[in-house]
């Protein structure tokens, strides 16, 4: 086990791995003697500079790519709550294997091999308006699921989710981890009308009064209003980080696995790229918080890491120009004027 | 040639193709049948089901793929309105076909095949501030050469540019199809300062009061104060439309090719694609005029059909859900409640 035990966890999140800090100068030195003016391309540059930074190396490139995909149920799905009915984690499951869903088009267009962890599905999370989500020993099996999906051969990561009701366990870390109205990090989900969103906004605003008096630690925030395919991906992010694997988010459920981690620590985001901002009106909310600016919007809103894999075939542009590019010295261009 | 004169060019834009509608209703329907909930994949959906339209199929796919990059020098650069000389133009189209310029990078990630066509390039235009940019012979040849780069058998096309100072035409173009002041349209292009930024809009003002009684259509317009390469991307993108082949627009230089033409009809743009905003200001306006929404906004500013090129791994990546997803009856999971 990655974290054997709370206090490991907690000792991981505090000690967070910076970058190469000469990888990323070289990295910076090279962008500029490329065949183009300085800067202008933009948030590609940004990107490889990024990569050098987290792999230790100015020119890096992307062998070996995985996208995680973790699925959970929730018991506070009793609720109504959701468009679709918790049958459907399971058979997306099985459809995930079967290679029908969209992150199998989308992963295999980016070149990202497909994991995907089912975790304890035929027994849903405790319905977090009357309990804890997660025991102790529950929560700490879901933060080393997710950190086994995380392996030190890989050069990049991307992590998503499957979970009827999860945008609803989403809002509630959000607003946990950071406050406001519990309206502000509530939307359609996967699809449900106006009263839908009134009961989700009613399930969240008991949940958080039910926990109200827990500590707020990063654990305790996951465990309580998370679920296991949530603290999966915190648990993954967390051990990508300790390998120095960069890591590409997906949509607002899985950026609200990290919300609880930057609450206890703020670097926690410093090897992750969101991969794109969501259609779902948190995203956008819950990115600036966590200090992100997305590097897609298409509207999407499917989860399944299918926006981070979209996001993967900009990142690959951004580190092929950097890596094949001639210089100006190279190629006999005039530099500016 | 497939623009005999003038008078046929004219007759092409008046006469645009309509994209295929039978399969577009097809590919709408195929979208509602996939395993995710309904319009949760954004734009991707959009995209699908445009390709579908052009493709006259509803699974399109995309087999050949090309960027056509056009290359041209400009008699205002006499007047200091780039970082960069001119004498850099024929030298990035040598690092063009050495392999070593960005948009080699990219295209190749993007699975395009690259095509440079260098337009003339120790014949500068006139310089538009005393005279028209190009005669009627000349700018019929180049949108013929435009035209040129495009064939029946691209299931989709992007279009660049490289040529020293041509930011400054594409603002020229602007003004004169949309008006507004000279400065809603001019930017940095490759990095000038502010002085730079000041030559340039005295150039340009300078530029529509010697062209100011002339005819105010598309042919005019490209010819006076566009330059060789740009009216090459107009021809092309009014040959593609020709043989239905989709097109992927790049920055502020591409996108004021269309300008006049969308002022003539505004139905020129159905079958592009703006595939993103660059950081040149001017951009963001034009595309709200052509009333293109861009698909990437990366903060990229170079050319070469660099943002279009890296947009086309979305659209890969679009039509490969649409293509490789089960349907609901397939995969055996439930719709919504």
């Amino acid at each position: 086990m990655t974290f054997a035990s709370i206090a490991d966890f907690r000792a991981a999140l505090a000690d967070l791995r910076a970058p190469d800090q000469d990888a990323i100068a070289a990295a910076r030195a090279r962008q500029a003697e490329l065949t183009k003016p300085a800067g202008s391309l933009g948030r590609l540059e940004d990107i490889a500079v990024f990569f050098a930074g987290w792999h230790g190396n100015a020119r890096p490139k992307i062998e070996r790519a995985r996208t995680a995909i973790f699925a959970g149920n929730h018991g506070f799905t009793v609720h109504a709550v959701s468009a679709f009915p918790p049958s459907v984690t399971v058979q997306m499951v099985a459809n995930f294997q079967a290679g029908g869903a969209a992150i199998n088009a989308l992963s295999g267009a980016a070149g990202l091999e497909l994991q995907v962890t089912a975790l304890d599905l035929d027994t849903p999370t405790a319905d977090f308006t009357i309990a804890p989500a997660l025991s102790e020993a529950e929560c700490l099996a879901a933060l080393n699921a997710g950190a086994a999906a995380v392996t030190d051969d890989l050069d990049l990561l991307t992590v998503g989710e499957m979970g009827i009701g999860n945008s609803t366990a989403a809002a509630a870390l959000c607003l946990r981890s950071y406050g406001g109205a519990a309206a502000d990090w509530i939307g359609p989900g996967t699809g449900i009308d106006a009263e839908g969103i009134a009961r989700k906004t009613a399930v969240v605003e008991r949940a958080l009064a039910f926990h109200a008096d827990a500590p707020a630690d990063a654990f305790e925030t996951l465990r309580r209003v998370g679920g296991r395919e949530i603290v999966a991906i915190a648990g993954a992010v967390l051990r990508a980080r300790q390998l120095g694997v960069p890591v590409v988010l997906d949509g607002f459920i899985s950026s609200s696995a990290i919300a609880p981690l930057a609450v206890d620590n703020v670097d926690i985001t410093a090897h992750c790229i969101a991969g794109h901002v969501s259609a779902e009106p948190g995203h956008a909310r819950l990115l600036a918080r966590l200090g992100l600016e997305p590097l897609l919007a298409l509207g999407m809103r499917l989860g399944e890491g299918s926006g981070a894999a979209v996001a993967v075939n900009v990142i690959r542009s951004a580190l092929a120009a950097h890596d094949q590019m001639a210089t100006f010295a190279e190629a006999q261009v005039s530099g500016q004027l």
